[in-house]
């Protein structure tokens, strides 16, 4: 499964370079996956990769830049959203797709890893941060067309619904040993389409109380 | 400030042994919010502390058993809810003590670091758990009190709501770079009160549609 539900066994366009990358983000996630950022070391995910080492050395420099340029795979490979004619139908399908990616063992991990890899380096953090962006600019235009069909007030700010869906998926990740299940997506949606409903997302400028 | 809000200048009961902890856990805190939890060390923090090196290996043995000593501490130091006679009152005072504690630098980088440990250490994990049960424990009451009002319905999961108002606040701390301001903590307690209101947080067994 890819990030945020990628197709699997996808097929990436590109000759060796990108088949270079390719292995060596794979490498990393799994890396990452296993055993947490503390242990990331490039040499070993060179041989995970069984590519050489000076090739990644020279391309991705740190472990701080290699963990960068993975975010920016899992943002490219994100799938498209869904849309399916209702703000809860579409914030249903955000959260489910989020929820998925994060009860996944592999990909759970993974996220942890980059999180907690966040924390501690400031260059992390922007990579992290610009994955979250790009995720969130896809799915906001669904905000939007709710607003245009009149389900959710003018002024809604529509970035802030789409993470209102994602929040209390990663605070359960993060934060106890609660099952992330379908039950808890469909619950987030819920919340974040009663709430964008009730106004409670209106921007100040549109002089919200 | 002391944890979600703790007065400044507390004054601790206890002799000697109760006073070595407050130095040895003050210490850890302090390395945890300058250094992340990547580089804590038991006797850098003994250093800090000026407590005996072999005092700390003896009462806390290892970085994860202090860092799980110190989350028992934080819920301990933490302050009682607020009531305000009204769901949306509660929820605000709630959002902007979490609010208050998480824009603290040092309390800021200090929780950034123990969520970071959490994602590796299962000990840490379990301890962190313990902390936010602790605290939505104390808070959930005034769900309860709404519910009594009559101002959410019978059968809304009252944890789950106080689960909701952080959720946002911490997902901002952790994946953006946005200012964790006073409007975004009200901004998520109104949210979690429509939602309340609105039925979304009823639970499963109350035949949630």
């Amino acid at each position: 499964m890819g990030f945020e539900g990628a197709d699997p066994g996808t097929v990436r366009p590109g000759g060796r370079t990108a088949r270079v990358r390719a292995s060596v983000l794979q490498a990393a996630g799994d890396a990452l996956a296993e055993h947490g950022f503390a242990h990331l070391d490039l040499a070993d995910i060179a041989r995970r990769a069984e590519v050489g080492k000076t090739t990644v050395y020279r391309r991705w420099g740190t472990v701080t830049g290699l963990v960068a340029d993975l975010l920016l795979d899992m943002a490219e490979q994100s799938l498209p959203r869904t849309e399916t004619g209702s703000l809860l139908g579409d914030l249903t399908a955000n959260a489910r797709l989020v929820q998925r990616t994060l009860a996944d063992p592999r990909q759970g991990a993974l996220f942890k890893a980059v999180i907690a890899a966040a924390t501690c380096e400031a260059k992390t953090a922007e990579a992290l941060h610009r994955f979250y962006d790009i995720r969130v600019t896809e799915w906001a235009p669904c905000v939007q067309q709710a607003i245009d069909r009149g389900e959710v007030p003018e002024g809604t700010d529509v970035h802030e619904v789409i993470r209102a869906v994602s929040a209390p998926l990663y605070y359960r990740l993060l934060t106890s040993s609660d099952r992330l299940d379908e039950a808890a997506a469909d619950q987030a949606a819920e919340a974040a389409a009663a709430a964008a409903h009730a106004g409670a997302y209106l921007r100040d400028d549109e002089g919200r109380a």
